[in-house]
């Protein structure tokens, strides 16, 4: 029987729509990855009533309740206290937390709010979590037996800071520790994400079901995470035999889809092309029209990038392809910005300007405008300047502006991961 | 007694952990804008005691019930049939709704799969909510009463497909129309959000809440919404003088922050500053390192961008900087490639290569390595050309990569945005 999981997320910013939820996809990846998974999760708004209801309900189910928010300071943070009155628990001042609170002040050179040392107050029996980049500690509670629980079962609730900052680092060297601790898996655990592009759900299904039925009757479990633009093949196995059914499902799958295969686990499509050209001491350069930036934003994302990536161009306006990328007003007026040729000449003329190895050249019509019975709408043209040659392509991408920019983006920096790979593979 | 709304995510992949919850975010600020709060939200596996549990449980507690998820044609969309079973009702073909499946696939000239048909049945008694935008219909159901509902209380449930460009609609165009006739609102409600930047939280509350006081305690409520860069302060007032408490609360806020106000609503600052830029038939050219196509990304981002954006360079080498933008190699040498002088020459250059009327540059240190004890992580000049002047502004954001990028990016377009605002008022 596997540990009953449960996350409470509290703050009426969520209630109210204000931000996203970053908290339930980072916890529950973190989980499952570890080979968790979460029965249910639970928002609720700053209330007293809400707060305690909620997490009485969660304590009556799960085995660990992990409850995000509302440790700060100020007078709508009352998680702490709530709590502690729901558990029947004192609050006490931890002198630890107290000299930490002190000691993060001190160093700032600021003086401390007065308001913060309630930051150091404790329930009795908690132990506390060390929040190292924050002042609010976390603090994780075992309630053994849970009054509201049947059977008299244990239940550990762990309490964590709103700040991703803080929450994250807090959770996986922390909390997560303390869980396989209390809760240990029964036996081995094996996840395996396979992370692929440029091919369809379905025609991966195709490929790979059929040769990985006698693993999956042996017990391996097959799921597909589909992205824009990306498909993750999560491999999991569990028991004795765990190591040996994930590396066969997973040598499986990179001999039927070869080169779709780009990383795997968190591995991301920009830091893949940024370590090929960083291994091979090749640099990059960019010309992007309709994409206006997103490629170079991408690359830039990755820390690093700046050793292989020279710089790119912007060029929305026909005079900015002329003036910036030598794109000749003849190529313009016969073939139109959107194009193969002027595409080329993007990219040749990026390649030059910059004395790049690569350079990558997209234009395209991203809408909502713009379109026309010849080129509709999602036309783009991606091309790729190498030494040797400048390869092209063509796809039609008919998506909403933002979709637009990332899967156009995607085929891009793909289309140069692969020639780069096929490089290797021909040294 | 406003309403008590409840909203339910069905979705194994939510729970895994595989995508961010956006139908929460979307569904919770379309509520509360239109005056109502969501009291509770769950997310739940697609797994038919978990769903039916938690539909139980909600519709115990709220007057509306919203669950979004599994409503497709294959083997995990259950919640259909689930509910029906959960309610006691039986299921039929609509006929209506099996004629625009057949519709929507002869549209496309597509055969229909055989699976699709399955869409189009509907518990006796719901009302049917067309899809615009895909197959799987809404479903709304009126309880009455609900038999696990202390006092016999009527509650309504709806059902939305999944896929948030068919929810979104189908949301805003038939679910808050059923929910505004069937629990309105009592009395007038007013929801006003002025969007700021360059301000604090703090200082703004300095600056408005003694003066808002007696609009307070008339009934206004008040509430900050921080995001990086930005604070929104948002003004709700109800009942009879609703209109004119929250115009007089939006003066006062105007007033004091002056300048800071760049929007409300759901504004957005790169939309404003295409908007500003149109309207004077002006253009902008962009030089970016440390940003690395951010600026570019989000200016491209607003729809109509092509009439005011010429273009920009992303100049992460030296080298780039000289050849693109003509920085002089004596000032990178004297000065360094993060220094005002750099960022001013970056911005002229833009500027005059690509004939703009405005160039913004961006120099700095993004991290995580690069910083100096002199120049630490997070500096970065902030360079504006205009026709008369070149304005460099020298903050240093220290933050993880990301949010360095967003928070340079927002201060770039502030400083081009009180420019044009400046300029305007000078007219």
């Amino acid at each position: 029987m596997s540990a009953i999981i449960e996350l409470i997320n509290t703050g009426s910013e969520l209630m109210l729509g204000f931000v996203l939820n970053t908290h339930q996809q980072c916890l529950c990846r973190t989980l499952a990855d570890a080979g968790y998974t979460t029965a249910r999760q639970t928002a609720v708004p700053d209330t007293a009533a809400d707060i305690q209801q909620t997490v009485r309900e969660a304590l009556g189910r799960a085995d660990f309740v992990i409850v995000t928010g509302g440790l700060g300071p100020t007078s709508d943070d009352m998680t702490r206290d709530l709590i502690a009155e729901l558990l029947g628990r004192k609050l006490h001042t931890d002198a630890e937390t107290l000299r930490r609170l002190e000691q993060f002040f001190a160093e700032r050179g600021r003086p401390m709010p007065p308001l913060t040392s309630v930051q150091a107050q404790v329930p009795d029996g908690a132990l506390v979590l060390t929040n190292h980049h924050g002042t609010a500690p976390g603090l994780a509670i075992e309630i053994s037996p849970y009054p509201f629980r049947s059977g008299g079962k244990k239940t550990w609730l762990a309490m964590l800071p709103g700040p991703p900052r803080e929450l994250r680092p807090m959770f996986t060297e922390q909390v997560l520790p303390l869980l396989r601790k209390e809760l240990p898996l029964e036996g081995v655990f094996v996840c395996r994400t396979i992370r692929t592009t440029g091919m369809g759900e379905s025609i991966i299904e195709e490929k790979i079901a059929a040769g990985l039925q006698p693993l999956i009757t042996a017990g391996l479990e097959l799921g597909y995470c589909a992205h824009y633009g990306e498909v993750d093949v999560r491999l999991v196995a569990r028991g004795p035999g765990a190591q040996k059914l994930a590396a066969e499902a997973e040598a499986l799958v990179r001999e039927r889809l070869g080169s779709h295969v780009f990383g795997v686990q968190d591995d991301q499509l920009n830091a893949v092309v940024v370590r090929l050209l960083t291994e091979r001491k090749e640099t990059l350069a960019l010309a992007e029209s309709c994409t206006g930036g997103y490629v170079a934003n991408s690359v830039t994302d990755v820390p690093g990038a700046s050793a292989v990536f020279l710089g790119g161009m912007v060029t929305y306006s026909n005079e900015a392809k002329q003036r910036l990328l030598g794109v000749r007003p003849e190529t313009l007026a016969e073939h139109g910005a959107v194009s193969e040729a002027t595409a080329r000449e993007m990219a040749e003329g990026a390649r030059a300007r910059l004395g790049a190895d690569y350079a990558i050249a997209i234009t395209g019509i991203a809408g909502p405008g713009g379109g026309s019975p010849a080129k509709p709408v999602g036309t783009v043209f991606i091309a790729l300047a190498t030494a040797r040659h400048t390869f092209v392509l063509n796809p039609v991408n008919r998506y909403d502006r933002p979709t637009f920019k990332h899967i156009t983006c995607q085929q891009a920096l793909e289309l140069l991961r692969r020639n780069l790979v096929n490089a290797q593979q021909g040294d």
